[in-house]
């Protein structure tokens, strides 16, 4: 390669993480719009039977204190949305598991699952390689359900009140 | 009293007889609309997760075998009646119990409640003290929910199941 064109490619390269980070946010945007507190207390606490609870892996469990103490160790922050993005992926999986295709909250729990397979395709195409490494690690077990991992009864809405607030901490300044 | 009086007496007794049971067959009309299979099959399985279930007595779970040899021991109908009243009651406030009122199988659950209190009151006003001293003692039981009553977990649905099959038995002829 001549040297004369790593400047054009450099900024080839910045246009195209600007133009993925621009998708990512669209699809934030829409997620935020399908998880808003009245929706989630409707599909995923009133539609529920009272004290119900889905089996995830403990580390499924992503709080917003999670997301602190990873940054205190200097993880990226692209390490961070890509584990975001894996456990919710999973939870959501699990609590569509549970329900009929008739159950009120089939339908929109499945176009959660459809907007977070769009969050991974993004993800893919332009972020692969550049994640920590423990991150990476967990993810794995995640993605595989490792047996070895312990389970925890959550209640759905739990979960997603999770994935909203871990969401805001990790998008809330690249989208604004 | 007169012995002239007699013949009255027993006329009028067996007209409010009458009367009572024409009202107990309307409310079992209208129980029969609200438990038709699809009404069921939407209410009580697609409208909960999968494999959910209700922790009952091992007594609510009242089934057309046990009628069948309740009547091999020549318990009269009108207990048997008694006793399926009872038991689901109980089995219906139990669902009931586990509904926040925004569920969309909330409002069809309180309808059968209903139902059934008015079937409980009309029994109150003609049957009481007729009933089978076995039965009137498994009937304490369910209502105080006796600890020494072993537990069962089982589906809204097949508990509305059983609740329809032993409705048929004891009320298709006498309810025509």
């Amino acid at each position: 390669m001549q040297w004369g064109y790593a400047p054009f490619l450099y900024f080839v390269a910045v246009l195209g993480l600007e133009a993925a980070m621009q998708k990512e946010c669209r699809i934030i945007e829409a997620l935020q719009n399908k998880l808003t507190y009245r929706q989630r207390l409707q599909y995923m606490k009133h539609y529920f039977p009272i004290n119900y609870t889905v089996n995830v892996q403990f580390e499924e469990v992503l709080k917003a204190a999670n997301i602190t103490r990873l940054r205190d160790q200097n993880v990226s922050e692209l390490s961070l949305r890509y584990l975001w993005l894996s456990v919710n992926s999973q939870v959501l999986l699990k609590i569509w598991a549970v329900l009929l295709e008739r159950h009120p909250s089939w339908e929109y729990t499945q176009d959660l699952c459809h907007l977070f397979e769009q969050l991974a395709e993004e993800y893919e195409n332009y972020n692969q390689g550049n994640v920590d490494a423990n991150v990476q690690g967990v993810v794995e077990q995640v993605l595989t359900g490792d047996a070895g991992s312990s389970q925890k009864a959550v209640p759905p809405k739990a979960l997603l009140d999770n994935c909203v607030k871990v969401m805001w901490l990790l998008y809330s300044e690249s989208c604004k």
